[in-house]
């Protein structure tokens, strides 16, 4: 090859995903006989077409156990992509979503956990399909915690290298060295929490459809519900209740569980990015109740769950409503906004910047003011009581750099398609930073389906690049990445 | 002193700019009597209240030649609050702006270089008064380019050290180690482009008073003008290409032109960051007037000149207007929001991050990019040809995060205080960028007059935070710094 890339391994290994896709898309068959919604041929056909793209691509390339981190990234950017691109078939092949680009997006929403539709009449789809848009969540979210606890580590991207020890092995308290091993306990820890949120729906009065499609939504923290109205449709407090817990503990860094299930429940309150997450959601949450208490008479129970539900709902990136923020004051809405770009913790399925990240930042800043008091003091930056190598920190500064610049550069491409300013910066935090829901015209109440055929192929670039921690995207832009 | 700060020199220093202030407070006398505008004894009373109070700090306390970084960033601070607080009695005891809150908003508005204003009608004011408000601007102005260029860069400031050996001393082609001789040669360059932005006003039919005050305004990137309706009152396409051109001028480093004054030419051309300015203009110039041109027919010459004039005006943080920006297109809108952070060239007397900071820091990015793809390699990030040490680049990018951070909180607090969302962003980024100007209901043709009384204290310290390199004034607020 002309490149510096072992192309040949990237579509080996998208073939084997696609493979893996073609099987999952067979999971809403069930319930399309069940329900009798009349789509489980679209489904099938989708599955065979993407079986056999996905053969033919493994088949005819040969994996080179060298990878390097160049083919890393090649691999991640190009399987979101393509596994956006097959998973929008069931959509298109179905007649549920005629458009290609209106697919496309809902899908790349799906899979990135972001949760952004362009669907405003969600009761109204068949069964089967509303399923596999569920269930591309929870693909994606499998494919996240693989990513940011056993991927990016390795690659070096936005200082990830932190939690390079975090996930300890089988045998030893030690990392497994494989991708594959560290795959399989974190998935464990995936499978088991989605169960318990599953049955603990279902006592909630919830079926079987509904419970694994809204628990495959709170696990990925996507956001996709089964229901117009979202969450807030069922009206249950226990129902609220389950998922605000479980949308908290999708936030967290998923090694915490896995030391938890191991027994090591200590874990998570040595962590110093669990305890400032559970601080800012308590501070905004108490902070907003100033405002949201007792509104419309609602009284204390309801005013707590509702401001709880969103506050976690945001920060998580998750992106379920109970209520119309956009009815609170502007106070409220501006700090909704900022949780949009801090997200939950890193080696959750939450997206944004991720606490650790701005945690340290913060940090960053308070050494640069004592040094600017004291010259020659040398004065590191701490999580806890480990020191932060420099190259992380660098990293993470790389990171928050290119995230706002991105960000910029994002308000003025979606202003410049026409869109007034409070909704682009609302559509381009809900998209770059994971969350679904924006502010103004594209807030909780409504959808992305009035934007140009433009601005949803940009945002949907947007959810990726968020998704995939933005490095992992933008370095297949330059130049020197297809170098020899 | 139990704190480990000698106030004695802080006072001392303040009590010298008190006595000086008072002074200066003399100079609108002359057109104050020639317009019989009846405002003379309410200066004469400000010039001498605040001459006694100067003469007493001075008096009663010692100047110590030892002075620490501590008691730099304090002197600074200090001063710009003092001359803000002593600077507003003109406005208050010619009843001009008889609220205490309002005239010290004003005041400070103009020391920094806001222009940010809570009058609602300019042209109803007193000429003495207008003039004073004017002056503040050019005083202000003043001290900006001294505290760039020969203060902070020893005080190690976001990255000012980048500018210790611009300014060459008037023998050798070395820094001039004392601040006071600095000082003297940029007030120079100071003075000469004023008088020169002075006459060349008059030739397009302006008299004195306004040429000097639209000057002062101009020079300073400060924005108030004499009019209701600003720059905009002349309709004169001599007196917008003036202003355009000595607006640009004033938001370029200062050191430039004192090296072409001393016959350098070239010296603008060799600067990285006096190009990016030109080429930042050109392209947002050029995007705009895709949207503006010929505008409700206004011809070619008027489009180019109204977007060019605008986009000049908000990236030089000067504030001027000839046009409505509210009535352009949200593309355009939100290009020149972004403009109120970049702000210009650091060492000019605009304010906003400063484009070799966005410079640098996306070079940053790129170079962290590079360290992606080839993990070992050593990649210093440069200006120009020289490599910037990796100190100040710590500098910068802490300067930055803080930015962000101050500019989050800012509109969180101001939405608090029941802002709309839109105009928050833009009243913070007016504020803290020192522009002026922003959006929604503090947009080019409204003011800042209908704000909570807490809403005005509050941007006002923005602007002050915003004018001192944040830093400056954040490190007050660190208990280290007033440790021994």
């Amino acid at each position: 090859m002309k490149l510096g890339m072992h192309f040949h391994s990237v579509i080996n290994i998208l073939g084997l995903l696609l493979m893996f896709l073609a099987v999952s898309m067979l999971a809403p068959l069930p319930f399309s006989y069940y329900y009798a919604s009349g789509d489980h041929s679209a489904l099938l056909y989708s599955a065979l077409i993407t079986f056999l793209a996905g053969l033919t691509a493994w088949y005819f390339t040969e994996f080179n156990e060298d990878l390097r981190p160049k083919e890393g990234f090649a691999i991640v950017t190009f399987s979101w992509v393509g596994l956006s691109l097959f998973g929008s078939l069931p959509f298109l092949l179905s007649g549920a979503i005629p458009s290609f680009t209106d697919a496309f997006f809902e899908t790349i929403s799906g899979f990135s956990t972001t949760g952004a539709t362009i669907l405003s009449d969600i009761d109204g789809l068949p069964r089967g399909i509303l399923f596999w848009r569920s269930l591309t969540h929870w693909i994606g979210g499998m494919g996240i915690i693989v990513l940011s606890l056993a991927i990016l580590p390795f690659l070096g991207v936005g200082g990830m290298q932190l939690f390079k020890a975090e996930v300890p092995g089988p045998t030893a308290d030690k990392l497994a060295p494989k991708v594959a091993d560290t795959a399989k306990m974190l998935w464990g820890v995936y499978v088991i929490l989605t169960g318990a949120q599953t049955v603990l729906l279902m006592f909630g009065g919830m079926d079987l459809y509904e419970s694994l499609c809204h628990a495959f939504g709170t696990m990925a923290t996507g956001g996709y519900s089964t229901r117009n109205t979202s969450v807030a449709a069922y009206s249950s407090a226990y129902i609220d209740w389950i998922i605000i817990l479980f949308m908290i503990i999708a936030g967290s860094n998923f090694s915490l569980h896995y030391r938890m299930m191991r027994g090591n429940f200590k874990a998570y309150f040595q962590n110093v990015e669990f305890k400032f997450y559970l601080g800012i959601i308590a501070l905004a949450t108490v902070i907003i109740l100033t405002d949201t208490f007792d509104m419309d008479g609602a009284g204390v129970e309801k005013s707590i769950r509702d401001t709880l539900f969103q506050v976690v709902a945001i920060i998580t990136t998750t992106g379920f409503a109970t209520a119309d923020y956009e009815n609170w004051s502007f106070g409220s809405q501006a700090i909704l906004f900022f949780l949009m770009f801090t997200g939950a913790c890193a080696g959750s399925t939450s997206g944004g910047i991720k606490l650790v990240r701005i945690y340290l930042l913060i940090k960053f800043v308070l050494s640069e003011i004592v040094r600017l008091i004291h010259p020659h003091a040398v004065v590191p930056v701490r999580i806890g009581k480990t020191v932060v190598n420099r190259d992380v920190m660098q990293n993470i500064i790389g990171y928050f750099i290119l995230f706002i610049i991105i960000y910029s550069i994002g308000v003025l491409i979606m202003t410049a398609t026409g869109m007034d300013i409070e909704s682009s910066f609302g559509a381009v935090a809900a998209t770059l930073g994971n969350v679904g829901p924006g502010l103004g015209s594209v807030g909780p109440t409504d959808n992305y389906a009035h934007l140009s055929i433009f601005g949803k192929w940009f945002l949907s670039f947007l959810m990726l690049i968020g998704r995939l921690e933005v490095f992992t995207v933008i370095i297949l832009f330059s130049p020197s990445f297809w170098q020899k």
